[in-house]
């Protein structure tokens, strides 16, 4: 698996050949920003950038990597939370950049699809769509560098899945190279096919251990004709969990986000963003930012809607206050106060962050008896959680007593805090990545707490479509787990 | 492969011993009903028929059979289209009968939740969510007998997927037993989960051929409040098309099914049902059947807003008249147009069908350019099309010329027909396949138009999740084609 230069000039000349020289680089200063993750937890090395510039491309050049044995580490805008994106430090490896692959192929209003190439970034896409008065339903913070292939290969979430469902739903079609560089196309979106097992489903989420997603179809949805935002005030995150399902009652057709915040969160975003204020006067357990949406037309339902849907909830104690933006400008700080939480809590100190997820019904359960066990577990810690209760997926953070060392922290206390919060979390039933994936950050810890029967499942279906194990090896699943190697 | 009494003798017993006099019989009589599958095209033989009551006892059952060799022929309610449950005439397989496991083991209505075994049959589910006032949103002809592990293994249709999808959108969470008896057990729904390949979409429409369906978590959502059932007559059946975008358009949160009958059909059904009557006055090309539901206190908005579309419907001249049911016996009887289709066409004499889809905005352009081709390659026959056009899918029905005599044409001509049929298919882009599943019928139609990228995924898949073979082999996927085999 060393990376050795000699033997891989073969390889690398066939490579430079099939690319071109805006295919296919070696310097190290193009490379470099691509070979850390962008939490900046793992740095790796390659033995050259290859961006190819289309499907066939990359099919050939998979094939070459295939018949040389070399792995390949498919990226898109390298904007993944758990170092899957990240080639390990062997340099042994191909990076294989899909960001030249930035076509929208097709976009078909009529039938609510469009048709992106890997290297789309999904804030352009967004952008097409609104153009066409669509709108692609699914957007997370990373939207500016995160790109189609990135988005399916990891079925990323965000904060419109309590409506619209993760990346899963909204794929229609997909293409993709597998590890023997055949093609895969089922591009062609059939609302009907039961022509045997759905390929496809496969692939998303699959963090190009299987295949390199290469082009999707997706699906767009009219736009709307407005949006609505609340911010609450509550006393406890039980009531935020009333409070959803009073939502869901009153307004299922319109409730598009439901996002919980802690007093603790709202502070620290204050504190980061000096020209931020808190939507609400007084002091506040917990906050649900909540958005509304109407179909063109039907705008004028929002208002009273929201309004009366406040006045329930006041009457019935669930909230303590309640604010609806005036303006699309407020809505927007609104949203900032949320999007702002993981960088303000960074600036802070260090944290342990997990990404969880449990049932839907259980998650304000969960944060209640979570948060005393890991503080009571780690003295002079902090634990919050944030997020998207809706979906029964918060953020758990673990924040470190104040005044110890950055990085030290981290390494002395890091493993056994997530240790103990993925425990927990099993126990409740719940998923240890629940939007982020696995990649390399939580490899050890799927193998440690996984199914038995899924992880052997999962093994099989590697080792079936992957057979030399060059598609991102040591990345979600590997066929024989290793001790002690990442 | 073959049957060998002595051979089985061990295993027999062993059955027996595990299941119980109420959970295993070789009595002739009881396992004659389910060795021919319903459509009568196909009749097996099996060792014996297991009924086991519990998921562990299928779990020993898939052991045992795994530890002798012996394949294994899933059933639920025998009410397949294409023999995929049916054991092949060899009788050395075991047919399984999930039918005894028909607990609802839980109903939530507040996560909106049911978990159902795989015997649950499909009218008693819906009855249950009707007593919990929700409704389970996926019906079919057959919901009096197709169970549950049935519909999941298939990916079943129906007549609500243009609002709700298949039955792999209803599946939020999944328990079946693997070729080597373990179990795999994703019961437990989280909205969101990134711990790897989502494997029970894997499961979903492999029929019966990489684990056994034991139980499934499927959503319920609320019961409507009312609905309101749309007969209109039209010229073509591409002005179906613009009826179907006008009332997508105008009442996208309330259309819930859009059926297109042909005027064949419509007169089929009026002979062979003596008390059903033509809903409109005067011969029209084509009909369309569509569905209007509203949430509860949402009812009164159906009448206007149905007068309203076909007011404007008619304006555009999409529609030649139309006429709406004026009760809920009326809006049955409808429907009965509707589901007496295939039974109707049946007495008038022979006919191949065809299940099969193509992009949903294509479906009548392929209709409209593929019955005159049909029929004048096969002169004296008479293709029909009907059904969800609004999915892309048709009932393609091939009926022989007068006076042929039955069984004789299907079999000199029947598979001249249906291989013209999916060429045309294929060519669209279409799937041979829409709802029926592969099954038996379909192998060899499969193997000679499928993706042969796909195909090799498939075969891999298969043979790494049940390397034995023993989960229902000659169905949907072979690992090692034979030619002139089922």
């Amino acid at each position: 698996m060393a990376a050795q230069p000699d033997a891989n000039r073969p390889f690398l000349s066939a490579a430079a050949d099939l690319l071109g020289e805006r295919g296919f680089t070696r310097d190290p200063e193009l490379i470099e920003p691509w070979l850390t993750d962008w939490r900046g937890r793992y740095t790796g090395a390659c033995l050259g950038l290859a961006s190819p510039c289309n499907t066939q491309k990359v099919a050939a050049l998979v094939r070459l990597c295939a018949s040389h044995g070399v792995p390949i580490v498919a990226q898109g805008g390298n904007s993944g939370m758990s170092g899957g994106a990240t080639p390990d430090e062997s340099g042994s490896a191909l990076l294989l950049s899909l960001r030249r692959m930035d076509t929208i192929r097709t976009l078909d209003v009529e039938a609510g699809e469009i048709v992106c190439e890997a290297g789309v970034i999904l804030q352009d896409l967004q952008e097409a769509a609104a153009a066409a008065r669509m709108r692609f339903p699914l957007t997370l913070g990373g939207k500016g560098s995160a790109t189609i292939g990135g988005l399916v290969s990891t079925n990323a979430g965000g904060t419109q899945v309590l409506r619209h469902g993760t990346m899963r739903a909204q794929v229609l079609g997909l293409e993709a190279v597998l590890a023997d560089g055949s093609v895969f196309d089922s591009l062609t979106p059939l609302k009907k096919d039961n022509r045997g097992f759905d390929l496809k489903q496969m692939l998303i989420g699959s963090e190009g251990t299987l295949g390199v997603v290469t082009a999707a179809n997706l699906r767009l949805l009219p736009d709307i004709g407005g949006r609505l935002v609340i911010w609450a005030g509550l006393g406890t995150i039980a009531q935020a969990r009333q409070l959803l399902l009073h939502a869901q009652s009153e307004a299922a057709g319109q409730l598009e986000g439901f996002e919980v915040i802690p007093a603790h969160s709202l502070a620290a975003v204050l504190d980061h963003l000096p020209d931020a204020r808190a939507p609400l006067q007084g002091r506040h357990g917990w906050h649900a930012l909540i958005e509304l949406v109407a179909e063109a037309d039907e705008e004028d339902r929002l208002q009273p809607l929201a309004e009366n849907l406040l006045a329930a909830a006041l009457d019935r104690g669930l909230i303590e206050d309640a604010t609806i933006a005036a303006s699309e400008t407020q809505a927007e700080a609104f949203w900032l106060l949320r999007d702002a939480i993981a960088p303000a809590e960074r600036a802070i100190g260090p944290a342990m962050q997990h990404d969880v997820s449990v049932p839907v019904a259980a998650m304000a359960d969960f944060v209640e008896a979570a948060i005393p066990q890991v503080e009571a577990r780690f003295p002079g810690s902090t634990a919050i959680a944030f997020g998207h209760l809706g979906d029964g997926n918060v953020h758990f953070h673990v924040l470190a007593p104040p005044g110890v060392v950055r990085g030290e922290w981290e390494r002395n206390q890091g493993q056994a805090i997530s240790r103990f919060v993925h425990d927990l979390v099993t126990r409740w039933g719940g998923s240890i990545s629940a939007e982020h994936g696995i990649g390399q950050v939580k490899l050890k810890e799927l193998e440690r707490l996984g199914d038995p029967v899924a992880l052997t499942m999962m093994r099989a279906v590697k080792q079936a479509l992957d057979p030399k194990g060059i598609l991102n090896p040591g990345k979600l699943v590997r066929v024989a787990p290793a001790n002690g190697s990442a």
